[in-house]
């Protein structure tokens, strides 16, 4: 059991759970995407996620699918979201991710913190019912969460708390956010991982300000790959035209309330997952949306054909 | 067991969660406050409402909490608080509760209901989940959910879930809005039940407007008892004789973020509960506070005596 | 002219925007509402706030009213509402009411500010475009505005910025930032007045925690006057004995969306204002309300008489 | 003078305003903005938007920027953003603009506006106010805004006010708007222009679903101009590949709090305007994202030679 730390870099999907039409859990969904994953590229998975519908599930469920999905993995780092309106659910699925082989957990604010200091307590608080010495993600994602964290707050943040290892960073726009991330570490303060969200919006941009890779829900994780590898590797030319050719449908799955949606209706195209249902409210995409996404693939399979 | 119906009237006491100062449910507290809201005049309890604490519960808390109460109360109707981020929740505990012999659920709408529309389908959705014939009580309280249901709206639910029985009004003025809804009866809509929560700010009026009771959390239960009582019998004047005599906690309590603190403070001044610690990140008053709701108190019972 | 200072205290009335009925501004209901704060007690009277309809009107109204209410103040402080979502809009009101002879300006914050340091950013860009050494008024009013100052932001605010001299406290719960404030200055910060909004509500305990008297809308200048008089003599149980006596009517006027309508309504009674109308979309209250008004007064007459 | 109908197609500019580094209005850029957009393709131009920083200005600066554009587009339509919080600026700053000459003028709601009810009342207030038969465009922008107006809503409006002949459409994710809207056509409903908003993300697809052009702040005029031009001759293809193009400039741009200090830093690169200053609290680009943008757009320009 590898756990996360402030060195962690690559590529983490951030699963979907795959349902049946029904509601039910698809576990065998599950498996192939827990496969397809790591066999695309990634690092490690992040399973309950927003992108996960996990305030949709039960703790029950909750706990199920990270246990499935660890298994799975067979010791490829998986990161639990365990973000929930209350100290003692985040906890309870805490406890229990890491017990069963965790790497680490995701915490998002609730939204109802307001102030700078409030935004401050509310990850001790988090983190002590996290456990001492669990490593965990701060889910940076104002677009969602309406908490908004100013750089100085992430630092106190960062100074009180060691155990937060890793930035999942998603604000927007974030770039000077990375940037004033990494001159903090200039200054003094412990150097963190910085994988980016966002759907992976602004990636080799953020790579070349100094993020560690990313960590969301794009359906083509070898994009991501591809893009962190060449950043990496300081082609960012290279970096940037894989990623161009993918950006139509980044951009695409970047419209909020929509982008599981196309996420599931491109894994269920793939062959990843038997079925792009979602659990209600959640809604899958219309006939003219689903020949929009079809066409953006086609058109993207031919651009990634002419750059070779 | 009796269940919830557009008939059911009188007080229904919002009960706290008592915890120990480690944040421990405290049982033994629970029972006493179980018994002192029946005592005073209580005609039922709603458990796990947002004075609850409830998203501080862990699933299993919660539903220890309801199997307690509902024993403990031996009869006397219990509802139980359901309002989840996500329907499998809703459902989960919903069908525990009824299975343990609550007298039906309530549900207050998710905070990101934007439209109309959105707010109708949430509660066709809710009410499926809660369980074929399950009452519910729908609790309208904006200030806090950040969701406004408008009149019409409400009037659209009530027609399409003919299990909701009953509102929770505290939508904020809302007198206008009791109004309206028993105006909406007089045009055939089917009539329900409307107790009033808001810590029973406005109850004299909103009785006098056609409201059949209260739910909320106000520690003197005596209050709402009287008041109600007066104002069936029509005797509104002695009513709010009796409701101003206690309006000047009524008003300090309804500062947010600080109203549970002063209930449990008066609980446990009344030798209810043991402790008024709140899980975090709930404070208790500060010593200043507590001499003024002393105060207030001392200048209540005063007025008490005044009055006979 | 004199102008607002730290030592500013008493009773400062927000003044409503009468108009007729069809929305033109009513000069002479303007100059009676005038004369009446004034006689009534009010020691200074606060133009363009929330209560007075400020954003319904443009801006050559506003100028219009301060120049107005200035005159026939005849001497007595006048504060300007000067709160508008640009700079630019600051600036030019601020400059014409002083140059009009106001005592100062008041500057909400516009609903956009998120974290601390952009709400003190924005206070820094505000009293520049107020004006060099022009006295200003902070309005901290979260429940309305949606930006929350915490303390320490507050704190920060007022060290950069020697112009702001006053604060009128409005936050919700307050009490504690009353004391709190007045801690700071105990470790060095230089005093500030404390005038309490929110329709004085909590009044008697705001002055005993240190507030400086009251500036807001609520229609019985004449309780503001006692309340505070009282209080500064030191004879709190007097002062809370008279503000008991007016609670059902400030309670009642606390209703979001309604409370204007209230306090005109209240006015036009007492034949201050020819009109209770509000442009729109203000809507006056209904027929059910103002019985309800009727009741809480005559009662409220009741009380005060046998209070002596 | 031309006044906009539901026939006016095409694309029409959002305006910048440019300012010198003290904050003036820079009237000769302006000038040349104004000539660069219609050179470049637009077929109008709209001023005092969102981007046009219109709530930063003071009225009389909003005027004069009006009448300096009319004048100098020397008859092609302009249109006028006249939103405000309040009614009254709404009736003066219209009854100015289409005095001076404007072809419309453009309406964004409040964010104070919660249920259907209250937005439906609104636009009934708003489109008294622009003055009867004026043109209005309806701005749903519900990113910036915090109102959401589902296509039921937006059809009562259509239904109420035969002066609303344009939806500047930015709902997020709009694409199923644009059918709806489309779709209540068939239905009997009045036709309307449909213009896209938000930086014209989207673009392509929301044609091929019924938009009739573009009304957005896009530094590259020509790009909107041959998107919508090869689209509306039915040329999607084409109309994509110019648009991927522009992909990552339309996506860099599209970062809230950003986007303006983008554009205005793309028009004084292209020559149009003096300065990339923005009114406070607006602050241009660093370095580091200037250096993104020259690089987005050299690899735009080596992009579009390969197209030809």
């Amino acid at each position: 059991m590898t756990l996360l730390s402030s060195d962690t870099k690559g590529v983490f999907a951030i699963s979907v759970t795959p349902f049946d039409d029904q509601g039910a859990i698809d576990f065998d969904s599950l498996d192939r995407a827990t496969d397809f994953y790591l066999e695309k590229g990634s690092t490690g998975i992040t399973v309950l996620g927003m992108m996960g519908e996990a305030p949709k599930m039960v703790q029950s469920e909750a706990v199920t699918i990270a246990e499935r999905v660890i298994k799975r993995a067979n010791g490829a780092p998986i990161v639990v979201g365990v973000s929930a309106p209350g100290l003692a659910a985040v906890a309870e699925l805490s406890k229990k991710a890491m017990d069963l082989g965790a790497a680490g957990v995701m915490i998002a604010p609730p939204g109802n913190l307001k102030t700078n200091e409030q935004i401050i307590a509310y990850y001790g608080n988090a983190c002590e019912a996290a456990g001492a010495g669990v490593p965990v993600v701060l889910q940076d994602f104002p677009h969602t969460t309406g908490v908004n964290i100013s750089t100085d707050t992430l630092n106190t943040i960062l100074a009180q708390n060691e155990q937060i290892v890793m930035l999942k960073h998603e604000d927007w726009p974030g770039l000077e956010k990375v940037t004033a991330v990494r001159e903090a570490e200039k200054g003094g303060r412990r150097p963190i991982s910085i994988l980016c969200g966002n759907g992976a919006l602004f990636l080799p941009e953020a790579m070349a300000r100094g993020a560690n890779g990313a960590m969301t829900g794009f359906a083509y994780i070898e994009m991501l790959r591809d893009v962190v590898a060449y950043a990496e590797k300081g082609d960012i030319d290279r970096a940037q035209d894989i990623y161009d050719a993918y950006l139509p449908l980044v951009c695409y799955e970047q419209q909020p309330g929509l982008g599981l949606a196309v996420r599931k209706y491109v894994l269920q195209k793939r062959g990843v997952i038997a079925s792009e249902a979602m659990r209600k409210p959640g809604k899958g995409l219309t006939a003219a949306a689903k020949a929009e996404v079809d066409r953006i693939i086609a058109r993207q399979e031919k651009r990634l054909k002419e750059l070779g």
